[in-house]
């Protein structure tokens, strides 16, 4: 693990040396300078392009295949399921996105539809072993899970246990690997530093996975553009970045998409698609209902 | 399951015509009049006498032998973990309560003490498969778990799906007794009715669980006298109630056990027992530090 650690080092160094990790902030929001909206350009336009959105709107549809129509309080019942399945078959969003006991249930409900199933494991907390984690992967899999959202373990990040980290990923990975499942790394970026950010995100590179992801939603922070950029700076282009927890509008979406997420989870996915349609009155689009 | 349908129709009902589930509160304290601890006396007495303790103190090794010392923090790293187990040998707590990633090595650390590892399933939200917990379970007991606490499916429960709720809470327990470790099940109670309480408890019971516990300490509320009263009434004196989630000082400790609670969940423990030491300097007593 020795390697490891070392090219974790040379890219802290580099993203340091570039301004990334240790990073000169804008004075308008205590943004990182080149995430900030105000000031961005080439991340803005970038994000946006490859998405086929624009800073004003977008289609409905590309809004719409970004979104992971997400469902996970532990109180969720089997009719909050179906009610979701319904919206993201009406809406056409990426996925819906809930806890494993219901996969089997949305399976069946989207199996006509082009609308996957995403669910968690080791979620929220992450802290259990990486058999388990593997386990719970064959298992929603097994269960029509076409996406597989996995939380890493951030007390071995903590204590630098590099090897036990990677070793919870790639059993995740390995295993939805073999059966042609997207595999997405949750880093829950709001435990973390910027330096344990850029750790995580190389070792979810590393290990293979297709996406990594901001935040459980559970965590005492959600999604934030800064993490988006630093997250998306490392890993480049060749995986994606799902933003989640706490985007709750358009412009929020946007602003995500700008900073290089390639996918957003969220609950409110309705209201969001319903405003790149127009179809919210004025008064309603900021007041974060 | 219709007979477990018919079963906790019948509690509920003698619950109800006793006042328990669709309760008198007290005026004072707003709880269930017979937990309010202005009103009570046989219930306090029993509870308090049941564990050796008295409403102005109790001895401190009984309070330490009452209390799981707890941390479940995501973030906790291994030498967290460390402090944790050297403070659990110091003031023989009954066990630590932590995420299954650390169980390995708080066995190992504390193999030469008479303090238990108790570890966590389905944690907290209770929301994957029956064969994913009872792995987990295995897993941990595997690693040198002797006390298991596992959440109910909090989203079956409320969907009425007691086939699903029992064979959950089986497939734990029944790994557990087969190797002769404590199980503990987790209610949630802020997510539930009373009438859901009384449901959960019941089925609790019948699958032969060692104790039922309030409460996971991510919820939305922690263990209440009131729940723990309640709890205790439903599951009678065989098996144990386990008060978790915003205990933080030797009053509230008493309260609960006064209310039934046998078994204590606490990341406050060492202050809990300095406490019934006498060794908080007054102004301590209440600044809930």
């Amino acid at each position: 693990m020795t390697d490891i650690k070392r090219v974790i080092d040379l890219i802290l160094q580099e993203l340091t040396a570039a301004g990334a990790v240790a990073p000169a902030h804008c004075t308008c929001h205590g943004l990182l300078f080149d995430c900030c909206p105000s000031q961005i350009g080439g991340v803005l336009a970038a994000g946006a392009s490859r998405l086929g959105l624009h800073a004003a709107g977008g289609g409905a549809g590309a809004v719409a295949a970004l979104i992971d129509h997400t469902l996970l309080k532990p109180d969720a019942t089997a009719a909050d399921i179906e009610r979701l399945c319904a919206e993201a078959s009406e809406f056409s969003f990426a996925t819906v996105c809930i806890n494993p006991t219901w996969v089997a249930l949305a399976a069946r409900l989207l199996r006509t539809t082009q609308v996957g199933v995403c669910s968690v494991v080791g979620f929220p907390l992450g802290a259990t072993t990486p058999d388990v984690k593997q386990y719970e992967t064959r298992r929603v899999i097994f269960d029509g899970a076409r996406e597989v959202d996995m939380v890493i373990n951030v007390g071995a990040l903590k204590s630098a246990d590099y090897r036990l980290v990677t070793a919870d990923i790639e059993g995740v990975t390995a295993a939805c690997r073999s059966a042609g499942v997207v595999s997405k790394v949750i880093i829950e970026a709001s435990l973390l530093t910027d330096a344990e950010k850029v750790t995580a995100s190389t070792l979810t590179k590393a290990a293979g996975a297709d996406f990594v992801k901001t935040s459980t939603g559970f965590g005492p922070g959600g999604a934030t553009v800064a993490d988006v950029a630093l997250m998306r700076r490392v890993v480049g282009e060749d995986i994606g970045v799902k933003a989640a927890g706490g985007v709750r509008d358009l412009e929020q979406l946007q602003a995500m998409v700008a900073a290089g997420a390639s996918r957003v989870g969220a609950s409110a996915g309705v209201r969001i698609v319903k405003e790149s349609r127009g179809e919210l009155p004025d008064g309603m689009k900021s007041a974060g209902y």
